[in-house]
Protein backbone atom coordinates (compact mmCIF):
# COMPACT_ATOMS: atom_id res chain seq x y z
CA UNK A 1 0.00 0.00 0.00
CA UNK A 2 0.99 3.59 -0.70
CA UNK A 3 1.84 6.00 1.96
CA UNK A 4 -1.34 6.41 4.02
CA UNK A 5 -0.42 9.80 5.24
CA UNK A 6 -0.28 11.04 1.36
CA UNK A 7 -2.95 13.20 0.98
CA UNK A 8 -2.65 14.08 -2.46
CA UNK A 9 -2.66 10.35 -3.56
CA UNK A 10 -5.87 10.09 -1.30
CA UNK A 11 -7.67 13.14 -2.94
CA UNK A 12 -6.53 11.21 -6.54
CA UNK A 13 -8.63 8.12 -5.24
CA UNK A 14 -11.72 10.16 -4.61
CA UNK A 15 -11.65 11.74 -8.11
CA UNK A 16 -10.94 8.02 -9.48
CA UNK A 17 -14.33 6.56 -8.11
CA UNK A 18 -16.11 9.65 -8.65
CA UNK A 19 -15.37 9.68 -12.29
CA UNK A 20 -15.79 6.21 -12.63
CA UNK A 21 -19.58 6.70 -11.99
CA UNK A 22 -19.95 8.91 -15.25
CA UNK A 23 -18.42 6.23 -17.10
CA UNK A 24 -19.71 2.88 -15.70
CA UNK A 25 -23.00 2.13 -14.86
CA UNK A 26 -21.85 -0.70 -12.07
CA UNK A 27 -19.94 2.00 -10.15
CA UNK A 28 -20.85 2.86 -7.02
CA UNK A 29 -20.41 6.64 -7.47
CA UNK A 30 -23.17 6.66 -10.41
CA UNK A 31 -26.36 6.82 -8.17
CA UNK A 32 -25.02 9.43 -5.10
CA UNK A 33 -27.81 10.43 -2.50
CA UNK A 34 -28.44 14.21 -2.88
CA UNK A 35 -29.34 15.89 0.35
CA UNK A 36 -30.62 19.59 0.10
CA UNK A 37 -33.07 21.00 3.07
CA UNK A 38 -36.81 21.89 2.30
CA UNK A 39 -38.74 24.91 1.81
CA UNK A 40 -39.39 24.16 6.07
CA UNK A 41 -35.84 23.62 6.56
CA UNK A 42 -36.59 19.88 6.95
CA UNK A 43 -33.28 17.16 5.75
CA UNK A 44 -34.57 15.34 2.75
CA UNK A 45 -32.47 12.71 0.49
CA UNK A 46 -32.87 10.50 -2.71
CA UNK A 47 -30.81 8.90 -4.98
CA UNK A 48 -29.61 10.57 -8.28
CA UNK A 49 -27.40 9.41 -11.15
CA UNK A 50 -24.09 11.15 -11.55
CA UNK A 51 -23.66 12.86 -15.25
CA UNK A 52 -20.45 14.34 -15.48
CA UNK A 53 -17.80 14.96 -12.82
CA UNK A 54 -14.97 17.93 -13.66
CA UNK A 55 -11.84 17.69 -11.78
CA UNK A 56 -10.71 20.74 -13.42
CA UNK A 57 -13.90 22.98 -12.60
CA UNK A 58 -14.48 21.23 -9.49
CA UNK A 59 -18.48 20.27 -10.48
CA UNK A 60 -20.41 17.38 -11.00
CA UNK A 61 -23.88 17.52 -13.09
CA UNK A 62 -27.28 15.85 -12.11
CA UNK A 63 -30.41 15.78 -14.44
CA UNK A 64 -33.89 16.34 -12.83
CA UNK A 65 -37.40 16.64 -13.23
CA UNK A 66 -37.97 20.69 -13.21
CA UNK A 67 -41.39 19.70 -11.69
CA UNK A 68 -39.46 17.11 -9.09
CA UNK A 69 -39.67 18.35 -5.40
CA UNK A 70 -35.79 19.09 -4.90
CA UNK A 71 -36.07 21.62 -7.32
CA UNK A 72 -38.52 23.48 -4.75
CA UNK A 73 -35.90 23.17 -2.18
CA UNK A 74 -33.31 24.27 -4.67
CA UNK A 75 -34.84 27.50 -5.65
CA UNK A 76 -34.90 28.45 -1.70
CA UNK A 77 -31.56 27.06 -0.57
CA UNK A 78 -29.00 26.35 -3.67
CA UNK A 79 -26.82 23.85 -1.87
CA UNK A 80 -26.58 20.15 -2.06
CA UNK A 81 -24.36 17.87 -0.35
CA UNK A 82 -23.75 14.27 -2.86
CA UNK A 83 -23.39 11.28 -0.46
CA UNK A 84 -21.18 7.95 -1.82
CA UNK A 85 -20.43 4.88 0.08
CA UNK A 86 -17.98 3.15 -2.38
CA UNK A 87 -17.72 -0.73 -1.08
CA UNK A 88 -15.33 -1.46 -3.08
CA UNK A 89 -12.57 1.04 -1.90
CA UNK A 90 -13.93 1.05 1.36
CA UNK A 91 -14.33 5.18 1.06
CA UNK A 92 -17.15 7.21 1.37
CA UNK A 93 -16.75 10.61 -0.58
CA UNK A 94 -19.05 13.80 0.50
CA UNK A 95 -19.42 16.64 -1.83
CA UNK A 96 -20.20 20.12 -0.38
CA UNK A 97 -21.68 22.23 -3.17
CA UNK A 98 -23.42 24.69 -4.61
CA UNK A 99 -26.08 24.60 -7.16
CA UNK A 100 -26.99 26.30 -10.38
CA UNK A 101 -30.00 25.63 -11.73
CA UNK A 102 -29.93 25.66 -15.80
CA UNK A 103 -32.72 25.06 -18.18
CA UNK A 104 -33.69 25.62 -21.04
CA UNK A 105 -32.44 27.27 -23.97
CA UNK A 106 -28.62 26.66 -22.03
CA UNK A 107 -29.12 23.25 -21.72
CA UNK A 108 -30.92 22.52 -25.26
CA UNK A 109 -27.16 20.46 -26.19
CA UNK A 110 -27.75 18.56 -23.45
CA UNK A 111 -31.28 17.93 -24.18
CA UNK A 112 -30.03 16.63 -28.05
CA UNK A 113 -27.75 14.38 -26.32
CA UNK A 114 -30.77 12.60 -23.82
CA UNK A 115 -31.21 9.20 -25.21
CA UNK A 116 -35.06 8.58 -26.63
CA UNK A 117 -36.01 6.42 -23.66
CA UNK A 118 -34.25 8.19 -20.82
CA UNK A 119 -36.17 11.18 -22.26
CA UNK A 120 -39.54 10.14 -20.60
CA UNK A 121 -37.94 10.76 -16.58
CA UNK A 122 -38.51 14.38 -17.70
CA UNK A 123 -42.62 15.79 -17.20
CA UNK A 124 -45.15 14.17 -15.74
CA UNK A 125 -48.93 14.66 -15.79
CA UNK A 126 -49.88 15.41 -12.99
CA UNK A 127 -46.38 16.64 -11.88
CA UNK A 128 -44.39 14.77 -9.23
CA UNK A 129 -44.95 14.43 -5.78
CA UNK A 130 -48.85 15.24 -7.07
CA UNK A 131 -51.56 12.92 -5.12
CA UNK A 132 -53.02 10.09 -7.46
CA UNK A 133 -55.89 7.85 -6.69
CA UNK A 134 -54.38 4.61 -8.12
CA UNK A 135 -50.25 3.84 -8.73
CA UNK A 136 -50.49 4.23 -12.32
CA UNK A 137 -52.67 7.43 -12.54
CA UNK A 138 -49.93 9.13 -14.38
CA UNK A 139 -48.54 10.09 -17.88
CA UNK A 140 -44.88 10.76 -18.55
CA UNK A 141 -44.01 13.25 -20.97
CA UNK A 142 -40.63 13.61 -21.90
CA UNK A 143 -40.37 16.71 -21.93
CA UNK A 144 -37.74 19.00 -22.93
CA UNK A 145 -39.33 22.37 -21.22
CA UNK A 146 -39.11 19.84 -18.15
CA UNK A 147 -35.37 19.21 -17.74
CA UNK A 148 -33.04 20.61 -15.56
CA UNK A 149 -29.69 20.51 -15.44
CA UNK A 150 -27.91 21.08 -12.22
CA UNK A 151 -24.22 22.06 -12.26
CA UNK A 152 -23.02 21.34 -8.33
CA UNK A 153 -19.73 23.23 -7.73
CA UNK A 154 -17.81 21.48 -4.96
CA UNK A 155 -17.09 24.08 -1.96
CA UNK A 156 -15.38 20.98 -0.02
CA UNK A 157 -14.86 17.42 0.04
CA UNK A 158 -14.64 15.20 2.90
CA UNK A 159 -13.10 11.15 2.80
CA UNK A 160 -13.50 8.58 5.04
CA UNK A 161 -11.71 5.47 4.21
CA UNK A 162 -12.97 2.37 6.72
CA UNK A 163 -9.30 1.00 6.03
CA UNK A 164 -7.28 -0.26 9.23
CA UNK A 165 -6.97 1.75 10.99
CA UNK A 166 -9.74 4.37 9.29
CA UNK A 167 -8.91 7.04 7.87
CA UNK A 168 -10.35 10.65 6.91
CA UNK A 169 -9.45 14.35 4.95
CA UNK A 170 -11.42 17.43 4.63
CA UNK A 171 -10.00 19.28 0.96
CA UNK A 172 -11.47 22.85 0.45
CA UNK A 173 -12.01 24.78 -2.95
CA UNK A 174 -10.85 28.04 -0.70
CA UNK A 175 -7.13 26.21 0.50
CA UNK A 176 -6.61 25.16 -3.61
CA UNK A 177 -7.29 21.63 -2.15
CA UNK A 178 -4.44 21.02 -0.22
CA UNK A 179 -6.42 19.24 2.11
CA UNK A 180 -5.76 18.11 5.75
CA UNK A 181 -6.39 14.63 7.64
CA UNK A 182 -9.10 14.64 10.75
CA UNK A 183 -10.10 12.59 13.18
CA UNK A 184 -12.84 9.38 11.62
CA UNK B 1 -47.35 -10.32 -8.98
CA UNK B 2 -50.02 -8.93 -6.27
CA UNK B 3 -52.55 -5.81 -7.25
CA UNK B 4 -49.92 -2.93 -7.79
CA UNK B 5 -53.02 -0.74 -6.25
CA UNK B 6 -52.51 -2.56 -2.68
CA UNK B 7 -51.15 0.10 -0.69
CA UNK B 8 -51.05 -2.06 2.57
CA UNK B 9 -49.21 -4.46 0.91
CA UNK B 10 -46.49 -2.10 -0.39
CA UNK B 11 -46.26 -0.33 3.12
CA UNK B 12 -45.65 -4.25 4.17
CA UNK B 13 -42.56 -4.91 1.43
CA UNK B 14 -41.38 -1.39 2.76
CA UNK B 15 -41.26 -2.30 6.68
CA UNK B 16 -40.12 -5.94 6.07
CA UNK B 17 -37.11 -4.71 3.61
CA UNK B 18 -36.39 -2.15 6.33
CA UNK B 19 -36.71 -4.65 9.55
CA UNK B 20 -34.62 -6.91 7.17
CA UNK B 21 -31.56 -4.67 7.44
CA UNK B 22 -31.66 -5.39 11.48
CA UNK B 23 -31.27 -8.39 11.15
CA UNK B 24 -28.99 -9.53 7.83
CA UNK B 25 -25.70 -7.39 7.80
CA UNK B 26 -25.84 -7.89 4.44
CA UNK B 27 -29.53 -6.39 3.52
CA UNK B 28 -29.46 -2.66 1.83
CA UNK B 29 -31.50 -1.07 4.59
CA UNK B 30 -28.01 -2.44 7.07
CA UNK B 31 -26.99 0.77 6.01
CA UNK B 32 -29.00 3.80 5.60
CA UNK B 33 -28.10 7.47 4.70
CA UNK B 34 -29.07 9.80 7.61
CA UNK B 35 -29.85 13.42 5.83
CA UNK B 36 -29.96 16.33 8.30
CA UNK B 37 -29.61 19.77 8.87
CA UNK B 38 -26.04 21.55 9.86
CA UNK B 39 -26.20 24.25 12.42
CA UNK B 40 -25.78 26.17 9.26
CA UNK B 41 -28.87 25.37 7.44
CA UNK B 42 -26.42 23.14 4.99
CA UNK B 43 -27.35 19.48 4.12
CA UNK B 44 -24.92 16.26 5.49
CA UNK B 45 -25.27 13.27 4.54
CA UNK B 46 -23.42 10.04 5.93
CA UNK B 47 -23.35 6.26 6.13
CA UNK B 48 -24.98 4.70 9.68
CA UNK B 49 -25.86 1.23 10.92
CA UNK B 50 -29.61 0.64 11.71
CA UNK B 51 -29.67 -0.80 15.10
CA UNK B 52 -33.42 -1.18 15.37
CA UNK B 53 -36.72 -0.96 13.32
CA UNK B 54 -39.76 -0.93 15.15
CA UNK B 55 -43.30 -1.08 13.38
CA UNK B 56 -45.42 -0.75 16.45
CA UNK B 57 -43.66 2.00 18.01
CA UNK B 58 -42.55 3.88 14.35
CA UNK B 59 -39.06 4.19 15.59
CA UNK B 60 -35.85 3.26 14.00
CA UNK B 61 -32.55 3.13 16.27
CA UNK B 62 -29.34 4.41 15.37
CA UNK B 63 -25.75 4.30 17.93
CA UNK B 64 -23.41 7.30 17.34
CA UNK B 65 -20.22 8.78 18.90
CA UNK B 66 -21.64 11.55 20.80
CA UNK B 67 -18.76 14.19 19.73
CA UNK B 68 -19.64 13.49 16.43
CA UNK B 69 -20.46 15.94 13.98
CA UNK B 70 -24.59 15.02 13.35
CA UNK B 71 -25.01 15.24 17.41
CA UNK B 72 -23.70 19.34 16.97
CA UNK B 73 -26.71 19.28 14.12
CA UNK B 74 -29.65 17.24 15.32
CA UNK B 75 -28.96 19.64 19.11
CA UNK B 76 -30.01 22.40 16.92
CA UNK B 77 -32.29 20.81 14.78
CA UNK B 78 -33.43 17.67 15.52
CA UNK B 79 -35.10 16.12 12.51
CA UNK B 80 -33.27 13.24 10.22
CA UNK B 81 -34.40 11.34 7.07
CA UNK B 82 -33.03 8.13 6.50
CA UNK B 83 -32.45 7.06 2.45
CA UNK B 84 -32.10 3.64 1.73
CA UNK B 85 -31.66 2.34 -1.92
CA UNK B 86 -32.67 -1.81 -2.19
CA UNK B 87 -31.48 -2.59 -5.42
CA UNK B 88 -32.80 -6.18 -4.57
CA UNK B 89 -36.52 -4.72 -4.07
CA UNK B 90 -35.90 -1.66 -6.99
CA UNK B 91 -37.06 0.00 -4.13
CA UNK B 92 -35.99 4.26 -2.37
CA UNK B 93 -37.36 4.23 1.28
CA UNK B 94 -37.24 7.62 2.86
CA UNK B 95 -38.04 8.01 6.06
CA UNK B 96 -38.86 11.42 7.71
CA UNK B 97 -38.00 11.58 11.40
CA UNK B 98 -37.82 13.30 14.43
CA UNK B 99 -34.85 12.46 16.50
CA UNK B 100 -34.62 12.29 20.18
CA UNK B 101 -31.05 11.82 21.94
CA UNK B 102 -30.50 9.13 25.01
CA UNK B 103 -27.06 9.18 26.48
CA UNK B 104 -25.72 8.13 30.16
CA UNK B 105 -28.35 5.71 32.58
CA UNK B 106 -31.03 6.16 30.07
CA UNK B 107 -28.67 3.87 27.78
CA UNK B 108 -26.68 1.95 30.38
CA UNK B 109 -28.36 -1.50 28.96
CA UNK B 110 -28.01 -0.69 25.58
CA UNK B 111 -24.38 -0.05 26.13
CA UNK B 112 -24.02 -3.66 27.85
CA UNK B 113 -25.07 -5.20 25.08
CA UNK B 114 -22.69 -3.69 22.24
CA UNK B 115 -19.91 -5.94 21.72
CA UNK B 116 -16.22 -5.34 22.67
CA UNK B 117 -14.67 -5.54 19.33
CA UNK B 118 -17.86 -2.26 18.44
CA UNK B 119 -17.10 -0.75 21.24
CA UNK B 120 -14.28 1.51 19.91
CA UNK B 121 -16.79 3.36 17.54
CA UNK B 122 -17.64 5.53 20.49
CA UNK B 123 -14.82 7.76 21.79
CA UNK B 124 -12.18 9.43 20.21
CA UNK B 125 -9.23 11.49 21.13
CA UNK B 126 -9.18 14.46 19.86
CA UNK B 127 -13.06 14.57 19.14
CA UNK B 128 -14.00 12.73 15.65
CA UNK B 129 -13.79 15.75 13.35
CA UNK B 130 -10.98 17.33 14.65
CA UNK B 131 -8.10 18.37 12.24
CA UNK B 132 -4.89 15.99 12.74
CA UNK B 133 -1.12 16.11 11.26
CA UNK B 134 -1.21 12.42 10.41
CA UNK B 135 -3.69 9.93 9.16
CA UNK B 136 -3.61 7.71 12.32
CA UNK B 137 -2.94 10.70 14.99
CA UNK B 138 -5.81 9.55 17.05
CA UNK B 139 -7.34 7.09 19.42
CA UNK B 140 -9.93 5.42 19.71
CA UNK B 141 -11.31 5.18 22.78
CA UNK B 142 -14.58 2.84 23.91
CA UNK B 143 -16.14 5.42 26.46
CA UNK B 144 -19.56 4.69 27.44
CA UNK B 145 -19.87 8.35 28.30
CA UNK B 146 -19.46 8.75 24.30
CA UNK B 147 -22.61 6.58 22.91
CA UNK B 148 -25.37 7.81 22.25
CA UNK B 149 -28.41 6.32 21.10
CA UNK B 150 -30.84 7.88 18.31
CA UNK B 151 -34.60 7.19 18.90
CA UNK B 152 -36.05 7.94 15.55
CA UNK B 153 -39.72 8.86 15.08
CA UNK B 154 -41.29 7.93 12.25
CA UNK B 155 -43.36 10.93 10.48
CA UNK B 156 -43.62 9.88 7.16
CA UNK B 157 -42.82 7.02 5.16
CA UNK B 158 -42.05 7.54 1.24
CA UNK B 159 -41.22 4.45 -0.94
CA UNK B 160 -40.79 4.29 -4.60
CA UNK B 161 -40.60 0.89 -6.54
CA UNK B 162 -38.65 1.29 -9.61
CA UNK B 163 -41.12 -1.14 -11.06
CA UNK B 164 -42.25 -0.94 -14.74
CA UNK B 165 -43.88 1.14 -14.34
CA UNK B 166 -42.83 3.06 -11.47
CA UNK B 167 -44.73 3.43 -8.49
CA UNK B 168 -44.48 5.94 -4.78
CA UNK B 169 -46.51 6.59 -2.58
CA UNK B 170 -46.37 8.23 0.81
CA UNK B 171 -47.90 7.47 4.35
CA UNK B 172 -48.29 9.71 7.51
CA UNK B 173 -48.24 9.22 10.98
CA UNK B 174 -51.08 11.49 11.22
CA UNK B 175 -53.29 9.82 9.32
CA UNK B 176 -52.70 6.09 10.67
CA UNK B 177 -50.81 5.45 7.80
CA UNK B 178 -53.60 5.26 5.15
CA UNK B 179 -51.30 6.21 2.82
CA UNK B 180 -51.41 7.42 -1.07
CA UNK B 181 -50.37 7.40 -4.20
CA UNK B 182 -48.26 10.56 -5.49
CA UNK B 183 -46.94 10.63 -8.85
CA UNK B 184 -43.24 9.03 -9.16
Amino acid sequence: MSDPNDLAAFLDLGWQRLTRGVQDRRAAARHPVFATVSTKGLPEARTVVLRAADRGAATVEIHTDSGSGKMISLRQTPVAQLHIWDEKARLQIRLSTSVEINQGASVAQDWARVPEGSRMAYGASPKPGSPIARAHAYTKLSRESAFAVLICTIREIELMQLSDPHRRAVFKAETGWQGGWIVP
